[in-house]
């Protein structure tokens, strides 16, 4: 029987690539999931709903078009819907994020970036 | 102007009762809720959504009508809609919540332990 009780550091240290986020669980039409990033994302809105990210390692900036918003360890961001954005970091970090299910990574604005959700292979 | 970074850390800080969920933030019509348990709550369900408990500090028993759930420092699960279950810690533990807004923390149950949602105070 497999569980169904998943560990955050567990999946992390599963992870070797760069914002292709896995779903580590989900509630109701919500998933949460664990994503590694580094460098510079693309920028991008989700028009239709807000995005919440919780850093636990590494400095992640959230570029919006009037301000910087930089997170460490424990912190918690929400991009309002709509709100155009660009993550960037220049070391490696590791971050949950919390999304409706089918929420692409790129929102509007597509391109080589896009990943599909994947699961997770512990 | 206060900041729209929350930091999950700090929050606990302030936080010296059990079975008082506070709201960190939200996502859409969902709650990011901080909260520190301590003891036995009470058995009951939510009828109409799945909770979210991640465990950050401690060990948490998710009491289950067939098992028991034991949850240690970033473990994460998922109680489905409509299963019955009653936390307890026999040790001071610090959790995340996921939940829809309005969702009661005693669910169908009602009685003492019911507790309004509060906001942080930092």
């Amino acid at each position: 029987m497999t569980s169904d009780v998943q560990n955050v550091a567990k999946a992390l240290a599963s992870i070797s690539d760069h914002w292709q986020p896995r779903r580590l669980t989900s509630i109701n039409n919500y998933d949460l999931k664990v994503v590694k990033i580094k460098g510079e994302f693309v920028w991008h809105t989700h028009p239709d709903t807000d995005e919440l990210f919780m850093v636990l390692d590494g400095e992640l900036t959230i570029q919006l078009r009037d301000r910087d918003v930089v997170l460490g360890p424990n912190d918690v961001f929400v991009v309002p819907r709509g709100v155009e954005h660009c993550p960037k970091a220049a070391a490696e970090v590791s971050a949950l994020l919390i999304e409706p299910k089918g929420t692409v990574n790129t929102g509007d604005a597509g391109g080589d970036m896009t990943a599909e959700l994947q699961e997770l292979i512990l």
